[in-house]
């Protein structure tokens, strides 16, 4: 499978497209010189437009005081071709590695946030935090996305979805049922 | 595909093994003696214990009158198997039909809420409403999962997961990478 994609801008209301199916994603970050790298699963969309997203970042991960001080991060969507990075990523900490370099990933300048793009993934996501409020309680953070870039192939990725105990399901066989939609519900 | 499965209790920190992978799921309600049921993407795990998941339920929702005032929901799974039924409940309104009529689905008493469970879905999480801090700005409920059972087979279901555009993408194949992971993240 491909590891580098030719990509294309989305209209930040599309961002769901790529979200909602639930897949394990990169989160990116920057803070004073210093990039990291950290897995997530536990993230959710929350509005079209403005185009937001929740997600829960344990105060345990050093990413956590680097998204909330820099307020920026990137969420990028690998596909299985990164299946050994992901767990990878999620098993060390950027305390003691530098993410890009371990794992050959290639750290891309975004065009809205300081928080770095990695390259080898399908699609980014560049947030902006919106909403502290339930930080200290819940540890959730609520992002805007300002810039949204997808790959142009393959239309329906292979991504990974986490199950907890080191497996992954994977999504990528499609099933349509546009045409039992109603119009307004598409 | 089996619509009816034999099912155990699971443990409350095991919730995440269902939804964290990120299926589209059909949240039952009750309240004064009508009972709803809704398609939901917009979730996401918050914590493994005590188990709290948060989603976001649009005010148009019938359903989200029944879910607020009750203060209480089933969090069901649907596989691949009830495809036309998550399509059929998610383009229709209970202000108008009964949809477990409508679909021919069992509503089966759960065991901590209220709420119904729905007997052909694989899985079934009782919640109760333990934050709504969120819900005027963002329509944003954190239900805590206080009982959950899951199907005994097969292990890892075929799920639904939602991209938007009448288009689902199915998970059901599995990578294993449980040797690559520290003990501790397991």
């Amino acid at each position: 499978m491909k590891r580098h994609f030719q990509k294309k801008s989305l209209p930040l209301d599309k961002v769901r497209r790529y979200l909602e199916p639930g897949p394990i994603v990169l989160v990116s970050s920057a803070l004073n010189g210093r990039h990291n790298i950290m897995t997530m699963g536990w993230h959710t969309v929350m509005e079209f437009s403005p185009s937001l997203i929740g997600c829960v970042i344990a105060g345990s991960n050093h990413s956590f005081d680097m998204v909330r001080r820099s307020g920026e991060c990137v969420i990028n969507v690998p596909t299985t071709a990164l299946t050994d990075e992901v767990v990878g990523i999620g098993n060390t900490s950027g305390a003691e590695i530098d993410k890009f370099d371990r794992f050959g990933l290639t750290a891309e300048k975004a065009r809205e946030v300081g928080a770095p793009l990695i390259r080898e993934c399908y699609a980014h996501f560049e947030c902006q935090l919106v909403d502290d409020s339930l930080v200290r309680k819940y540890n959730f953070f609520i992002w805007e996305v300002v810039q949204a870039q997808a790959a142009v192939s393959p239309k329906y990725p292979q991504t990974l979805h986490y199950t907890g105990d080191g497996v992954f399901m994977v999504s990528g066989k499609i099933i349509s049922r546009r045409k039992q939609f109603l119009p307004d519900m598409l």
